[in-house]
């Protein structure tokens, strides 16, 4: 059933969404929240945008940015654009309903200042019963996309100076940071998420930028709690649904 | 000026140090908490072991530990030997006053369960000004030792289910991953560590095994905070520093 939901915790914005197959959750608010924005940066991609929520929380923090979404799935990237129709951002967001894999041959190379991706986080084999043409599958695994594909057009999309930023899971970290720098990145931070202070890390969030040297200058910030003891959101949460930093 | 202190908490280890050029740090006492002995687990190398502060509270943690320390420094490796026979560790810990590299060539291959290593931390190109001859900056610089020598002997010296254990600067970690890829490792868990709850972290603990498959079963484990908000050590540091876990 297609409905109508609030995005961020105040209401400014709206989005629509398919409570069965799809429907944005708190890694999406978390990736908008940690992606600096410098004074300077304007161009920006999501890849992997689903119904567009990390890019129209992106246009609360930046007022001139023109953001351009990349989502694959048809009925998913209608309801981007319902979404951001509601919203009255058609002049900043523009979605394209296409797969990433040489999206820069469609849109401009060297270009980005910035993307932002929450793509599917499960490789396809460690699970062996997935449907291939459902979609909650197609955005949970990497069945039509995988890290290495948005890896390799983030590299040619963004300028010199840009940023590639990612939310994932920290089991695959170790994969993360060998695939960027395969492909020429270093990170810049990493931010873990962790759902309690005494749990283990389930969300991790990087900046990395092009660069060929390992500069050894990257930063883990200070760590992300979810909930409190009593399984009310923290404030820290609520501070970061509110895009104010964590 | 040489002198004797508590090693542990609870003053059941001392340790001779000497507190111009060399006293232990909450890191090694974080590295010997952090290391996990299995059942089966006898032998252990510690290399960089300085004045043996990781060997010694690694006994407390099993009884029949068999640990031998690979310490460069002379008057640090003498150190090491008096604080081992003070706390009449002789049986179980043996020091080698030697050069790490190349020292699979000198004890056995394919024979250690366990290696801990809280190495230098700095990479001399980072700094102009050393002193190489200085014995606190060969503590501190890769001068004579660099983490790709730490890793290529280990892997010589490790089981083939082996664990490295080592404690280093989360600003090089995706250096640390990176190389501990090249030579056949993968990462189990990282937990970091933290000065207090909303800084960035200054530490951060790897437990790598020999697999050339990346395998995505990393764990973060719960963060560890050092000070509350009143400069004092947290109940959780306490803890560690009492080996009885994060």
């Amino acid at each position: 059933m297609k409905i109508i939901n609030d995005l961020d915790i105040e209401g400014k914005l709206k989005i629509v969404q398919d409570t069965k197959s799809n429907s944005f959750t708190f890694d999406s608010v978390l990736l908008a929240n940690f992606t600096t924005i410098k004074k300077k940066d304007k161009n920006i991609v999501d890849l992997c945008s689903g119904n567009a929520p990390v890019a129209m929380l992106l246009t609360l923090k930046k007022k001139d940015l023109k953001i351009k979404c990349v989502e694959l799935q048809k009925e998913i990237a209608q309801m981007a654009v319902e979404s951001i129709k509601i919203n009255n951002l058609e002049n900043q967001i523009e979605v394209i309903n296409d797969d990433l894999k040489n999206i820069s041959n469609k849109i401009n190379k060297n270009y980005y200042d910035i993307i932002t991706c929450n793509p599917p986080y499960f490789r396809v084999d460690e699970h062996s019963n997935i449907n291939e043409n459902d979609s909650v599958a197609i955005a949970r695994h990497e069945i039509k996309v995988n890290l290495e594909d948005i890896i390799i057009e983030s590299k040619k999309l963004l300028t010199n100076v840009g940023t590639l930023n990612l939310v994932h899971r920290p089991d695959r970290l170790d994969e993360i940071i060998i695939l960027l720098n395969k492909y020429g990145f270093t990170i810049n931070k990493l931010q873990f998420v962790y759902p309690a202070i005494n749990k283990s890390s389930n969300t991790v969030l990087i900046e990395a930028k092009k660069t060929k040297t390992i500069n050894n200058k990257m930063q883990v910030l200070e760590p992300v709690f979810v909930y409190d003891e009593n399984q009310n959101y923290t404030e820290q949460a609520q501070k970061i649904m509110d895009l104010k930093g964590s």
